[in-house]
This record gives C-alpha cells, sequence and structure tokens, in this order.
C-alpha cells in the first residue's frame, strides 16, 4: 500500500469513496488536473462518494470542534481522488499550497482553527513534506451548504 | 484564425472587449501573467471593456440560469485578455485549473450550477484539452457587485 | 541591503516582525513554501509579529482608506516573510499572482480599491518585475477579523 497508506492503516483511517456527483448534479471538472511536475487539486469537502457529511455554518449549526473534523474528512476525501487518479499516495512527494474555505455563520472568524483539521491530517501522514503554505477563509456560502472546503497544489513524481 | 477562433465562429460567439477599468477605476495588475509555461489569468468578470454586463446577487436579482449565462460571459472576457496578452487563443494548450466565485445571496448554494456555464464553454471550445481542476465558491461580495468572477491558471505554448 | 531593501528604505519604510500565532491559536503552516522556481506565499494581513494591526469589516468600522492601508501592511508582513525565508528580497525576481480578500461589510464592494494597497507597493519596489495577475474578492470573514488578506505566487533565483 505505499508508505502513505501504512500510515493511513496505523491511524486507522480508511479513505472515502472518490467525490461524486449527487443525483440531478454536473460536476464537468477534473478532480485532479496534472501540469507538469504539480497536481492541481479540485476544491473537495466532507464527502463520502456523492453524499456530504457535514454541512452547514460553522458557528452557527457547527461547532469548531465539528468544523476541525470536517476538515480532515476533506482532507480524506483529498487522497480518496490522489489515490484514484495516481494510483498511489507516495506519488504525492510534498504539499506544497492550501486554500481553505469555512462556511462561516456571520461572527465566527476563526477559520484558521477549522482549516488545522486539514493541515494536521496531512502533516502527520506525510512529515515535513506535508508542510505547505496555506490560507483560511471565510466564505459567504459552499457548494450544497458544506461546511468546509480546501483546494490544493501538491508535487508528483 | 485558428483552431479555437473557429469553434467560436461556427457557435456564433464573439469575444467582447478586453476587460478595462472604469472611468474613476484603476486596476493596476496586469490581466494575464506569464511565468514558465504557464499563464495566471486576473480574476475576470462578465465584461465588455469597461461594462460589466451582470450584476447583482445569485438567488436573488439574479437568477441561477442568468448566472450560468454570466459565467459564461465572463469564460468570454477572459478569452479576450489572452487573445490580446498571446496573439492567439491556440497558444493555451491546456487548461489546468479555475477557482469560480458567485455573488451569493444568503442561502444561496448552488455555485457549481453557475460556474459549469464557464467549464462548460471552455471545454465545448478546447475538449479534453479544456478539462481543469476546479473550485466553485460563494463570496461575500465581488467588485462593482458583479455576480460572478473567475481565475485560471493555463498552460501556453 | 539589496535593491529592495534600498528601496523600502527610500520610502522610509521598515518591515514588521513576521507573522507569528497569538497566544493561543496554532498555525502550523509555512509562511512560504519554495517549489520549483517559484515560492507560494501563505495568506498574510496586516500584522506585526502575532500583533493584527487593522481589524474590522471594510465599509463599517474601516473606511476605504484604510482598507488601502491595511493592504499595504499586508505587503510589508508578507515582505517580512520572504526576507527571513528567503534571507534576501532581491531573491524575488517576479511577482505572478496574488488572490486578495477583503473582510467586506454587506454591501461594500470597492475590493479592487483595497487591494491596490498591496498592488501599488508590489509595484512601487519591483517595478516592471513587481506587475502580477490579480484577484479582489469579498470574504464573509478573515482570521480573527482583520480586515484585509492576500497571499501570492513569486519567482525566486
Amino acid at each position: 500500500m505505499g508508505r502513505v497508506g501504512d500510515k493511513l492503516a496505523e491511524l486507522g483511517l480508511e479513505l472515502p469513496a472518490p467525490m461524486t456527483a449527487p443525483p440531478g448534479v454536473v460536476l464537468p471538472f477534473e478532480l485532479v488536473q496534472l501540469s507538469g511536475d504539480h497536481a492541481y487539486v479540485s476544491g473537495h469537502g466532507p464527502w463520502n462518494g456523492s453524499e456530504i457529511l457535514v454541512r452547514g455554518k460553522v458557528g452557527a449549526v457547527v461547532s469548531l470542534e465539528e468544523g476541525y473534523e470536517a476538515a480532515r474528512l476533506t482532507a480524506l476525501s483529498m487522497l480518496a481522488s490522489l489515490q484514484q487518479v495516481l494510483g498511489e499516495l507516495d506519488r504525492v512527494t510534498r504539499w506544497v499550497k492550501a486554500l481553505g474555505l469555512v462556511n462561516c455563520a456571520p461572527g465566527f472568524n476563526n477559520t484558521p482553527g477549522v482549516i488545522n483539521g486539514f493541515t494536521d491530517l496531512i502533516t502527520e501522514l506525510w512529515g515535513d513534506a506535508g508542510r505547505h503554505a496555506r490560507s483560511a477563509i471565510g466564505a459567504a456560502e459552499l457548494p450544497f451548504d458544506m461546511s468546509v472546503e480546501v483546494e490544493a497544489i501538491v508535487e508528483v513524481s
């Protein structure tokens, strides 16, 4: 399974099904697009296949802790897409950049505390090669009211 | 006119004038910035020259269908800038990544359905080379109340 | 001090301390991540060390002029991080792309007028090599209620 796969197993984590469009929805883009030595990863959320696992605004119906967990689930959804496209997660040799978006209730601005759920898991799995530049921003709305979205750029071998 | 220009003509589409600042506004940045094999395209909207064609929040004064059309007009504005800077649209050999932003009324979260207007046109024009990674996010506000904004990264020859 | 350092001195500007986490906050990411010929710069704001210099929504408690100044302070914070990581600002040979976010009060949409504070300073310091592609977007919330955030991609030697 490779080094990252082993680490996932060690942590007792399983990848969800790769993100697919819910019934009646068309998502006519690539989950991951390769360009040179980089893979550009589309915005992912806390999805399992076509099911959205965490919805609603953080700071209102979703707590900080639940938002952190939603960001962690977002990382797992992204890994499922990367594994599907690359065949092997170890082909991701470095995480470069992430843009994290939080579906914020008015006045909730601890967006870094939410997106840390993504960053912590990636760093746990890849170590120093997982450390990345990042922004964590409050969005007015996210697709289908999901609570968190993250897009990323990684180096691939 | 090149392959993409022919396809535009086939579809009966004409490019608008490249985006320019409205009176009294300073936009001191590049519409397109080249770096290595990539062109980074600034955020564009449904503009014709300095005129904004679609304003207002999607889900309130702008419907989903009108938002989709605004995203399509945004693609055309971007193509006008690329043609101006590159001389020839066929120099865009691959679309890599788009970040789409929708000026959302509270509670409107079908942002993918809006940004599909951009993605569908690019894919129609470039075929498989037009398929790109993407995010579609709800912004609290967009410049001068335009309804849609998209920025992109493309490969150029 | 190098050419950019000389120019900063000429303008009477000093860099703030590089951004660090306020007490009780964990920011587990890189301020700047190198990848190939590029540096990806994390979202920065008007910070001096762990202190946020300008907070609140532009168009409400923060005026357009104060927002412009906050964007200028954001540029200085970013330069402090680049200097810390690269050792020398002259190693930034070209600015490629910036994504600017404004913490907008409802109805405030002159986001370009705010982010110009960033772009104007970078262009003042680097000249033509400072000109970059850009987007300027209204965020619903920004970390810890700071008024402006900018992330960037630059070429490094």
